[in-house]
């Protein structure tokens, strides 16, 4: 083994994959495959949501893990955003060096090595992170110690989606404690109370009691910790399903909906609530024909291009849907006599099945205005998941 | 709009992730969620695979687009390799661009701004491409005329796969007549014939059919083509769950396995041929428990670190298995009672479900042997889609 040759290997020998396409230019032009962003049905979701959130009284701080954006955090903060969610102490490290200064990780982070790091962040913005066990507690306050810094920490509290966050609020009043008497290195700033499992519910009734047994737990806890003189200045959770719901709870003070801003299939899926519209569809693949045969045609994305975890993309095309999905192709097959042709070198529209893990497979997102292409914007925590 | 920002946004402001580990510090050191490679068992299938083509008197042309890195390559090359595949133009530039100096394509090119840069590249290096359709050949004609540079292009003939590739073989003698018309630009290289449906067949004797029906048409094809004056230099196709029985059909003269150097939990379900033994797994997802309560164990490496399309990642620590996996978290429960006990803070291999999405997923591939990371190697074509 050339030991050489491994050291240099860690200096990454290559640059970004570049972009597919240039501000100002026709979209016909972008090159595939490639995300595509439509900025006014995203400008129409950033207002409606947000407004939502005005109306009642509490402030949004949208998920950047759907995104992973700089380019577009500033708009969501411009449309009056409190900063911005990330799910990796990563993803905010990247956020923060393109100028976003307020940010919530909403997830535990262990070991001392991601305890320096979020240490030397809280110097640089305004950090908080989430913790369910005393040894993340005491980690993050030796580190924050050392670094003379001050850290966010929430008790992230299990609401129903049996993933991480304490299951009782005496755990929670417990950690809070230890959070409280790490100060000044660490301020205990609130309660995590998201339901993941409760988004993609797809009937209104259903999101609404998953959302009242969440509340009804977080009042609980919420209500333990101010008997324990730990009042809780943030209650943050909910997501782009039921954020109506934790809005109108008079529990919740901060909303982190992530996928409303672009949507996708499975969330389309979703039944809206009586009186509501859907959010529009802003985010689309953007495939070229490759090969085509009688009724079959192979597009230039495949697995590489669009997450699958919750189902297969949508072709836009009249008469033709998707048949199947390998690494590098999608082919789609004509359900009727009367489909729209289609010729080598056409490209189409698909909506990503999930929005969150589509984002991470690309460097670049094509945001538009009609035909032309309006700005290209780089993908800044792409890949960041440690 | 603020056009400034716009033509700003173009030039990436991120640098690829930083690397998770170190070359010559111990295993236990590296950061989650990331991904390993076993030397000494990569090392043993590379021996293994291309000793059994070295016996078969055929080439080996591993495809690259399952490791997507150039230090992965070079070895491949240095044990024997003719050179290697990959599936995208983009991939192909950027393995060139890290001194990977023979490169066949194997897809189809449609556009001329690919086909631009594709006889670009043939100027630097030795490219082939594949071709179904008279307008690619045309295209690619064109380009190639103009930059003044010669391209390998072979048909690719469908053989049981039911994607890309002509149909029969007198499309196939049609289409190589129109690439051989197209020289100096253009060389007809022979007949790309892979049976990508044929790898995951589980049984051997599922295998065995499918790949004496893909032969017998390639046969076919082969034939009608030296009839018309254009005899095969290069017949090109297998994969890792197929590759001995091309070897021995006495047709195919280069093999194109890609998984057989890191494999995944979809090879593994395969049952080896009589007298056979598996390869070995060479890539292991790396994870730290970061929320644990009794029986249940949450991991820090979800979607975003794992291509879950071929299913789910294994746990490998006794007693435990994974129950499901979100963005950037993965459950797993203990299934006995006297499942190995595990920490907050522990870091555990898992074995990916499909090892090409996954590796696209990670910016680095630490590569180590026994307890050391013996080098960290760039993902130098990650991302790498058009």
């Amino acid at each position: 083994m050339n030991t050489a040759a491994s050291s240099q290997a860690v200096t990454p020998p290559r640059t970004v994959p570049a972009a597919p396409a240039q501000a100002g230019r026709p979209l016909a032009e972008v090159d595939t495959p490639a995300l595509l962003v439509d900025l006014d049905v995203m400008d129409a979701n950033i207002a409606r949501v947000h407004g939502d959130a005005h109306q009642a009284g509490v402030r949004v701080r949208p998920h950047a893990k759907a995104h992973k954006c700089a380019a577009l955090a500033q708009r969501q903060i411009a449309a009056g955003a409190q900063g911005v969610c990330c799910q990796k102490l990563g993803e905010a490290e990247a956020l923060a060096a393109a100028g976003i200064d307020d940010i919530l990780v909403t997830n535990e982070l262990v070991g001392m090595a991601k305890a320096r790091r979020a240490a030397q962040l809280a110097g640089r913005i305004r950090l908080g992170v989430c913790a369910d066990h005393p040894l993340q507690v005491q980690q993050l306050a030796e580190a924050t110690q050392a670094a003379g810094t001050c850290l966010d920490v929430l008790v992230e509290l299990d609401v129903g989606q049996g993933r991480c966050g304490v299951t009782s609020a005496a755990d929670a009043v417990a950690l809070a404690q230890a959070i409280a008497a790490a100060a000044p290195g660490l301020r205990f700033a609130g309660l995590h109370a998201y339901h993941g499992g409760a988004q993609h519910l797809r009937s209104p009734a259903e999101r609404r009691a998953a959302i009242a047994g969440a509340a009804a737990r977080a009042r609980e806890a919420v209500a333990a910790l101010a008997a324990a003189g730990l009042p809780c200045a943030t209650v943050t959770g909910a997501g782009t399903g039921t954020y109506a719901l934790e809005a109108a709870s008079g529990l919740y003070t901060e909303l982190q909906p992530g996928s409303y801003v672009l949507m996708d299939v499975d969330y389309a899926a979703n039944t809206p609530a009586e009186g509501s519209a859907p959010l529009g569809q802003a985010l689309f693949g953007w495939c070229s024909v490759i090969s085509l045969r009688p009724g079959q045609a192979v597009l230039d994305g495949g697995l590489k291009a669009f997450g699958v975890d919750c189902g297969l993309p949508r072709v836009l095309h009249p008469g033709w849907q998707v048949k199947g999905i390998s690494d590098e192709h999608t082919v789609i097959v004509s359900t009727t006599a009367d489909a729209a042709p289609l010729a080598l070198g056409d490209k189409l529209r698909l909506i990503p099945g999930h929005c969150d893990p589509t984002v991470n497979l690309h460097d670049w997102l094509v945001a538009f205005r009609g035909d032309t292409v309006e700005a290209v914007w780089p993908v800044t925590a792409r890949g960041a998941m440690y």
